[in-house]
């Protein structure tokens, strides 16, 4: 049995132009491999009916199903449901559910009037199946053409989900026969995508044809994922599973996590098992570290809270950094990470503190601390250890960068490797 | 003269699978955009030498310009190069200049030795020009067929900026006569698309052939972007300027900047203009409000701090909100965020003060508060004001929609509208 192909299609100049990126289409593909649907290519494509349907044709050629995202929305540039309509032959008719429900959403959530505009968008063409969309107001149409499926759905994200999830997914995995793509990642810190090849090119030269293995660099770190593709879930499993193993022994002195999950999940759950928690005292990073400590959920049980000191006055009045620190070695040193990050602890009464002060661009730079420099600092009740890191990226990856090697840090201090 | 078309070929299968959201196609876009290139279509494919002829094949047949990234890496899942190579007929040379600065790079940066997976990186095919890379180890690659140039640039962003900015775009605008394409954009709050677009449909409908309007929803705001092309950059840019006048005054009652600029930069500079500081007291967002004031260059002169208080104890220890307040009204109330933004503003000794206290899901809420409802709180010397909203996404996006909720109540209170 071949391997079902999906297109992804997304519709909207604004992609064109740069002024949005597409989340949506990684989304999408996540989901589609899931349940062993290979993306065979994505496609973006502007709000133009020329473009729309190249996109359609060559699609509909060579894959069996197609998934369209994007200008569904309540406003006048929104030109691909009449499209759809004249592409697949149908005429526009009202849903009646669909209207019940942007009626309710209106009305009783909104509370306010529904206008045209609003009523229109229960229209469809009566040549699709409506796919109800429970979390808004567009919904979703599946279309049939020779052998493939077209599912069109809103470009409002969580619209998206919400029927990628309950509809479409269910909907392929009950009319199609579909064959198996399943992946292991694991993450490595602490050794570059050179070396680290170099370290794995045997295993690598050895796989197995139907199995492959990518490098995914990582603020800073590496992940190594291995693909494999079948038609029997079985032994694909025990494959990737034997070979997941010896890979992980290969790596193990540089392993985070043999999930596809981040650092920072992986030291949440560090924290979490025992009973831990951490604040932090922050200053380049502007909350960035307590941002990403705390954007999963279930985080409260071991995340504190942070003191931001992005002015050096607030390195002194709320973590006790003396001004002969800031006034000879600087913010950017060893001794003032190392006075944040006992400090925090001490304050905010936790088990771990993370600190960080440094120069993220693009200028602030001096002779001796050039751009990107920036001293990392961790704690426990026993020791404060601080680390000093040379990035060389633009302001926003530095400020990515240095939030992941804190939590890194901090995770080496957790199981006592440093 | 007809518009420079481009299509955006982005290599990699972890774009297929969803493993990393594809932020370089977005960026060139915008660069070939700022020199009246029209992009046609961005496509993305897997590590796989059919889809990326296919690809190819299609872009030249379609465009003059073709703009390849990913695939160059040190790492053996790479096989962009040898592919490019035999597809436009050439054979693999050495590049000294390329092999000179990757040595430097190893032996004068990393300090370690140079393995033979990095010194490939130098060797291009002999019928391309190579295109230095100052900014990494892989460098850029034009290649030429019938009309069309095709570059190759490494899928590693700050690389692939760099080459953008220093080769590719030079070289577009020197040897093609380009048409031009002109943006003008500009940002409201306070009102959905819906009742935005009908109080601006007679506008929307009056405008000429060349000229388009786009509503792209952001973070409870909506942007409305005007876009015109022409041949013509003197008369484009004054149609462009007249009809964005008339378009700013029609949302005058709800215009935040008439720039294509994040919230927080229009913020900041409010503030800097006002030679005035701001802190923030957070509790469900973590520290990302801290984040986006903090991320761009230049904030130092306007962000103090912050505290995150994401456990209760932090909120009367840090902020002295009253435990009773906690028991009676709990964290996520009018009293407890106005307390807390007080309390920032006169222990960091700052003009404004924001606060933000809320349940960002996906559980927490109580009968009375439900998920994603959210108090935020903004404080100057003269007065507290707050406001609840009632947030329907899912967790990640309500603490985005939340700090942008709040970095806009602070503008408004800045500007005296509240």
């Amino acid at each position: 049995m071949d391997q079902v192909q999906a297109t992804i299609i997304t519709i909207g100049d604004e992609l064109l132009i740069g002024q949005v990126i597409d989340t949506n289409s990684a989304y999408i593909a996540q989901k589609l491999n899931s349940i062993g649907i290979a993306v065979h290519q994505r496609i973006a494509v502007g709000d133009d009916a020329d473009s729309i349907t190249n996109a359609l044709d060559t699609a509909i050629a060579k894959c069996q199903v197609v998934i369209i995202t994007g200008g569904l929305g309540p406003t006048a540039d929104d030109i691909t449901k009449p499209l759809l309509n004249s592409y697949f032959g149908g005429k526009m008719v009202i849903d009646q559910p669909s209207l019940t429900h942007i009626s309710y959403i209106f009305e009783q959530i909104h509370k306010k009037p529904m206008i045209e505009r609003n009523r229109k968008q229960a229209e469809v063409p009566d040549v699709c199946e409506v796919l109800f969309n429970q979390s808004g107001t567009a919904p979703g149409m599946l279309f049939k053409k020779n052998e493939s499926l077209i599912f069109s759905l809103p470009g409002v994200p969580h619209e998206m989900q919400w029927l990628t999830n309950e509809q479409v997914i269910p909907i392929l995995v009950n009319r199609l026969q579909l064959g198996v793509i399943a992946h292991r990642t694991l993450l490595t810190a602490g050794v570059g995508e050179s070396f680290l090849a170099e370290s794995i090119i045997d295993f690598e030269t050895s796989l197995p044809e139907h199995i492959k293995l990518a490098y995914l660099p990582s603020y800073g770190m590496v992940r190594l994922r291995l693909t494999g593709k079948s038609h029997d879930a079985v032994s694909l499993n025990w494959d990737l599973d034997s070979l997941f193993q010896s890979l992980k022994l290969k790596v193990k002195d540089n392993l985070v996590t043999d999930k596809d999950e981040p650092l920072e999940v992986v030291v949440g759950r560090l924290l979490k098992d025992q009973n831990h928690t951490v604040a932090t005292a922050e200053s380049c990073t502007g909350g960035y570290i307590g941002h990403l400590l705390s954007k999963h959920a279930g985080s409260s049980t071991f995340f504190t809270g942070s003191v931001v000191s992005y002015d050096n006055r607030i390195k002194t009045e709320f973590l006790d950094v003396p001004t002969t620190v800031l006034q000879t070695v600087g913010a950017v040193s060893k001794e003032a990470v190392e006075q944040m990050a006992i400090a925090i602890r001490s304050k905010m009464k936790t088990d771990f503190g993370i600190s960080v002060s440094g120069i993220m661009g693009p200028s602030g730079q001096t002779d001796e601390k050039p751009l990107g420099m920036v001293w990392i600092g961790v704690s426990n009740k026993e020791k404060v250890v601080s680390k000093v890191f040379y990035l060389r990226f633009d302001r926003q990856k530095n400020i990515e960068v240095t939030a992941n090697q804190a939590i890194n840090l901090l995770r080496l201090l957790i199981i006592n490797k440093i």
